[in-house]
This record gives structure tokens, C-alpha cells and sequence, in this order.
């Protein structure tokens, strides 16, 4: 052997690796690696102190106690279970379906859940099993989150975005791509929503709104497919119902994650897709397609990461609604005090017109609009020079559009980095060129 | 909304969803819950009893008390590591480097690692980033592991198959795939093959053989997938290096689980990618494609389930050599005492010419060929009937053929089983129809 060694070039690999939105998540780790000392409102993830009280191994030994008396085996055989390989399914279906009645009135049956590797393995599933070819299509809004965009790339499943509005997607507009669609012969096949304070747009879909885009999916065939991540922070008491929950007809796959109420770092998320299947050997449920698409990318979620989130469940009288809350009053009051730091630093006559953001009620994030394009350069010269990092918007949006706009995330940070950190930005919102009109 | 109800149709979705392969899977798991009592030589699964002696938690906390010091940080902030989001190539590269080193000699930077949801999402993470449009070919041996064929039709990748022989894939017909595929303008980008006791025909190759393998690699230019999965067993001291040892020019991607050494439960395992890509932002590593489309499919591999391999890892001294020689040792009792139990019950002249079997040094599985058609119908019969379950061989074949052939697992089961399973496989082995020519 005295070749001369494998050189690949990008131009071979799958093009999806060349695609911005891929590009963007690495960019970001990278710069914010090489500005450990910048406060940072890029990263969504859970506030650290959430993580104080969890006890994975508690978690187990309960999951391990209810399968044994469940199944009737020893509390060994029960462990065993846990070490081995498992059904692509999962093995806490059963009490993912009972705490999604519990807490958001879905009423759906066991064997319509399928365990995945967080909520971006359900997304994956569900644009694989149902795009069949290219001629079908997945429906987004604009700007919608980056995960689902970037599984759209990887399956080669073409994506048409669609206007945000403040009562969700543009139904018209919407409307309109089906019928363009079905003319050429392709087809909507599924809208994606994060109808509770989506990421990255902080929108939140009003309870007529949602009624509204079910009668349109009906009229329209397609099927939603509905991220729940958010639905916990808010005001509870003015909390619209799942989409999940107001569809009679099987229109939504409900798409979730563990990972905001109880850790990332169990990799644990469902799918739940009651539809039905006509197929040669019987009716099955678009789960059971979900689950032989899923032993063919991951055979099975962990059952160890499974028993983590069971034993949480099961600690949590099957329900994660009262967690959920405990939780959601950390978000909702860092999401207060960013508002009103950027109320305090980031206004006045000098900002005034040149700087406009959102006023989201909940969820991890602000979108704020700035008077120069948001680009790699500009958040590299913010890092730098004024030691706050944000994240660009426009790999969010399809169609170049979102050049000016960076979001904002409050779920890591403290009030006092919050303070500190928006304090940095309002300096950096200074230094920006005026761009305004002057009057002559 | 009171519209009709969603119902789909199989031949809507994606074409994958009807291979015979994926049906495969799934008929096996329903026919083995439908006759618990059968003795079943199916599953290609761990023996339960080296479960015994694993505890998950202490090995969560030997990784927590390795982070801690290596990073200087309190064990606190290295168990929130684990609860967090982590990077998409994983946490415990650099343990996963150091060991292949220790057991297989391969000297691999720990950044060309990266850690996937068990040796499938590796497999499917390869194979889709490799894998640019239809004219990038995947090539396997007849007969291959279900799992790397399933994942190329869930990814629309063409497949050829080339014939397995004692020495592995026929070169010379490999050879002329490639010719004949490079004068159609496309080409064979990667071979898959698993050159220690392969899942399911047991083939082993010789050192010589995969050194020949490697310069055909080098000569037609085509990558090859190395899945390691059963390399530890068989005798050590005829074990012939990895593959990848034998690389200098990282035309190898090593592909490897910790489901058969340390536990299937923790879904853990690896892809070693060090071929160096040259793109725009200048050169990077196959790697950290992988990674990319990994973040794309499942985020990151649960960082708590990491920790319970990077544990076992530490607690071995950063080699799994000793604990994979004490897994092999009732591995080969196993596999020796299905073959003498086959000596006994399965031969004698009325069997004699009518049923045979290969006879591997290690691994987890014996081939056998019948006088009939191995097929469902067949299966269900013999496990109504006689009491025991095998696994038909033809979904692991590409061409249509392997029909009369059956795959028996002998790790599952105790030697005691594997008895009894046998005297029932003669029974039924006996009752199938004597095809052979009479003598006049």
C-alpha cells in the first residue's frame, strides 16, 4: 500500500453539507468557543440551574420499580431490560400517551407514540416516511427553526416558506402554494408549526388561529406537523389548546422533546402519529412506519435515556405540567427582565426608529430588527470589540429575506448577565451607521 | 372541523417503508411475541448474564470525576456536561480514540471520531453524506447485515452486491462493478463489509485478503465502510489486524458499537472518519460532515448515555480488550456447542446431503441451507409446530437469492437452550420434504 491517500472535496459530499443553515450552527459553536468571555444570547438551552435537582439514577430505579410490578418480573429482569436493545418504538409510550392527556387533553393511544432521539429524530422520521419524491413538499413559515429546515435539506425534500404573521403562517398565502403545487402535479405534503412562542420568531398562534389552519390543512389535505417545545412557558391561564388537541381527523403528527422541562442530555423526544394506514398486510398507524423508518437510523432510542424520563414521569404523578411551570417561571421572568433591559438601554432618540424588536408573552426568545445586515462579519466585530454575541436570522429564513434581524435567547442566562449582556448591546446598537433619513 | 379523518395509503409514503427488508424486521419481532415458548436462534442480541455485573451509575460518575479533573472543573459543573445539549461528534472522542489504539492498533486522531447513536446512525450518517446523488453507489457482499441495506433504501442510495466468498467480497467481481459503473459516469463510492464473523453469513477474512481489498480500494478508488462489530470474538491469537490498521491512506471509515462488549441499552457507538475534505473554509475532515448531518438527525448522542461507556472505558484502563476476551469466551463456548449439537442431532443419513451448515471460528451466527424455501410460511410452521425460531436469509440478500438459507444466533441463548433448540431444529430439519435425486 503506497497510495497516495483519500482526498474528498465538499463538491462530492452530499450537498446538504454545503448548505448555510448547516454552515450557520457550526459558525456559531466556532465563534462562540473563541469568546468564552462574551456574554452570549445565542445558545436555547435550558438554564443550568433546572439541572441541580435531577437525579438520573432515582429517575431509573423508579422507571425499574414500575416495570416490574407492570410486567410482573423481577426487579433484575426489569433492569435488564433497560441494558438491552429495545422495540424502534420505545418503551415509555404508554406514559408519554398518559401525560400528553394529563397535561395538553390529547387523547391519543399508546401505540401512536413513537420514543425518539429528541424532537429533530421526529421531525427526520416524519419528513422521511411521508416525503415519498420530490414532489413532495414541506411547507414552512418564514423564518422557521433550523433543525427542521436542515432536515429538509439532508432528505433532498423540497420546502416552500410561507409569511409569519402574528396568527401564524399566512393562510392565504398558504392556500395559494397548494393550489401552485398541485397544478404542477406535486403537493404540500405537510406544513411544519411551532404554534407556542416558535423559535426562532417568538410567535404565538391565538386559539382561532389554530382552528383556522386545521379547517385550511383539511380543505388543503395536508398533514400539520406540530412542535410542542415551547408550549410549557407563557401565562398558563391564557394557554390555547394543542393543535393536537383540537383535531378530530389525525391531521397533526405531534412532534416533542424532554429537553426543556427535563434534560437534554437524555436525548429522549415522541412523535405521535395516530393516522391510519391502508397498506397490503392490514391497517397500521403512520407511527408503526415511523418506528421501521427509525430502526433504520437509530434502531432504538436509549431504554437507559427512556427510564430517565419514565422514572421523571412517573415521580411527577404521570403529569409534567406542575414541573413545566416550576420551570417556566425562570424563562418567563428572564424573558421580563431582558424586555425591560432592552427598555432601559436600548432606547432614546439615538435608537429611536433605528432598532425595533418583538414583545413576545413567552417562550426562549426576542427577535430584534437592526438598521445594517445582521451577518457573520458584523456578529464577528460585536464579539470582539463589544463582548455580546447574538444569533444571525437570516439561515432561518428561505427566501434571503432576514438579513437585518438577530435573535435573542434569555433561557441560560441570569438577570445579571441579562442586564450586563444587554447593557454590551445597546453599545453595540450605538456604534451602528445611521442609516435613517436626515432632514435636510 | 368535521372533515372525513385523515387515512393514508402505504404506496404514499416513502418507498422504503414497503421493502421487504424493513418488513423483515418487523415480521420476525411479531412471529417471536406471538410463541414465547419457541427456543429462538433469531436474535443476534448480548447474553442477559453480561449485564449482571454492569452499573450504569457508578460508571456516570467515574466519567463526572474524569471530566472534572481534566477540565478543571468541579464535579458539579462536569455532571451538568452531561444533563446539557452537547456537540453533535460527541464528548468521549478522545476515550474512543485512546481505546482502538489499545485494542486495534489504529492510530486515529481523537477529532476524525465521532459519537452516533449506535454502528447504525453510523452507517446512515456515512452512507448519506457519501452518498451525493443516485450515481453514488454503495456495494456489500451477498449477503449483507440488514441494517446498512435498510439504511440505504430509507436514503434512496443504489446498492450493488457483489458475492461473499471464504476470502470476503469477490474482487474480481467488484472490480468489474466498478468498471461498469464508472463507464456509465457513475461509480461505487464506499464498499460496506464486516471482515470479523459478519452479521449474517460469518465470514471471516484473512489478513491477506484485506490487504488485497484495501489496494482494489486504492485502484478503483472507492472508500470502504468497516463495520467491526464482532471482532472480538473468535480465537485472539489468529486475529487478523482491522482494516483500518492496515491504512495508511484513510480510504477506511471505521464503523463500531458498544452494544456487544459493553451494553445495546446505552446506544452508543462510533465512526472514525480521518479522510480530509477540501472545501471553501478550507479543509476539514470527513468528521466533521458526519457531525454536521448528525446535527441534522439526532443533535448529539445523549450525553448521559456516553457517560455510562466513557466510564466502563476508564474503569478498563481505556481498553476494552480484557472485558471483549471474557464477553468472547461464552461467545465461543456458544457457538461450539451449537456446532456439536448440529454434529449430533442434524446429521445421520436421512439429513445427510439434504441440510448443511458453515462452520465460523467467532462471531454470533451459523448459516444453514434447507432442501425448501426458507420463507415465512416455512418459519411460521416450524414455530407452530416444532417449537423453535431461526431467520430466513433471503432480505439479506440483494440478487434474490439465498432462499434456502437460514441464519441461527447462538448468543442469546444457554448452552442448555441451545440443546433443545437444536433437538427441535432436527425434527423440523427431518419433516421438510427429501428433494434429493432417488436412486432408481
Amino acid at each position: 500500500m503506497t497510495g497516495p491517500g483519500v482526498r474528498l472535496a465538499a463538491e462530492e459530499l452530499h450537498p446538504a453539507l454545503s448548505d448555510p443553515v448547516l454552515d450557520a450552527m457550526s459558525f456559531l459553536n466556532e465563534i462562540m468557543a473563541r469568546h468564552p468571555d462574551a456574554v452570549s444570547f445565542a445558545p436555547g438551552a435550558p438554564h443550568l440551574s433546572h439541572f441541580d435537582d435531577l437525579d438520573p439514577d432515582r429517575y431509573v430505579r423508579r422507571y425499574v420499580a414500575h416495570v416490574a410490578a407492570r410486567r410482573g418480573v423481577s426487579e433484575r429482569r426489569a433492569r435488564q431490560v433497560l441494558f438491552e436493545y429495545g422495540p424502534s418504538r420505545g418503551l415509555i409510550g404508554d406514559l408519554v400517551a398518559r401525560a400528553l392527556h394529563a397535561d395538553y387533553g390529547c387523547a391519543v393511544p399508546e401505540r401512536s407514540v413513537v420514543i425518539t432521539v429528541g424532537a429533530q429524530e421526529a421531525m427526520f422520521l416524519a419528513l422521511r416516511v411521508l416525503g415519498r419524491t420530490p414532489d413532495d413538499v414541506l411547507a414552512v413559515v418564514n423564518p422557521s427553526y433550523v433543525g427542521i429546515i436542515g432536515a429538509a435539506r439532508l432528505l433532498g425534500m423540497p420546502v416552500v416558506a410561507v409569511n409569519d404573521t402574528d396568527d401564524g403562517p399566512d393562510l392565504a398565502q398558504l392556500a395559494a402554494e397548494c393550489r401552485r403545487l398541485r397544478a404542477e402535479g406535486r403537493r404540500v405534503r405537510a406544513l411544519y408549526v411551532a404554534p407556542d412562542f416558535a423559535n426562532p420568531s417568538g410567535t404565538y398562534l391565538p386559539a382561532g388561529a389554530r382552528r383556522r389552519l386545521l379547517e385550511l390543512a383539511e380543505r388543503e389535505d395536508f398533514l400539520i406537523l406540530e412542535d410542542t417545545a415551547y408550549g410549557f412557558t407563557g401565562p398558563a391561564a391564557r394557554r390555547a389548546p394543542t393543535l393536537k388537541a383540537l383535531d378530530p381527523g389525525a391531521r397533526v403528527v405531534l412532534l416533542g422533546t424532554f429537553a426543556k422541562i427535563c434534560l437534554p442530555g437524555a436525548r429522549v423526544g415522541f412523535a405521535v402519529a395516530d393516522q391510519p394506514v391502508a397498506a397490503a398486510r392490514g391497517e397500521r398507524l403512520l407511527a408503526d412506519d415511523l418506528a421501521a423508518a427509525k430502526s433504520m437510523v437509530t434502531v432504538n432510542t436509549s431504554p437507559l435515556a427512556q427510564a430517565v424520563i419514565g422514572g421523571m414521569l412517573l415521580e411527577h404523578g404521570g403529569s409534567l405540567a406542575a414541573l413545566g411551570r416550576a420551570r417556566a417561571e425562570l424563562y418567563n421572568a428572564n424573558l421580563a427582565h431582558l424586555l425591560d433591559a432592552l427598555e432601559r438601554h436600548a432606547t432614546g432618540p439615538d435608537l429611536h426608529g433605528r432598532v425595533t424588536w418583538h414583545r413576545p408573552r413567552g417562550g426562549f426568545f426576542v427577535r430584534m430588527r437592526l438598521p445594517v445586515p445582521a451577518d457573520a462579519a458584523l456578529l464577528e466585530r460585536c464579539a470582539a470589540v463589544h463582548k455580546v454575541l447574538w444569533t444571525p436570522m437570516s439561515p432561518f429564513y428561505l427566501d434571503g429575506s432576514g438579513t437585518h434581524e438577530i435573535r435573542l435567547s434569555c433561557s441560560y442566562l441570569d438577570p445579571g448577565e441579562i442586564d450586563d449582556g444587554v447593557a454590551r448591546l445597546a453599545g453595540f446598537l450605538r456604534s451602528l451607521p445611521d442609516t435613517r433619513r436626515r432632514s435636510p
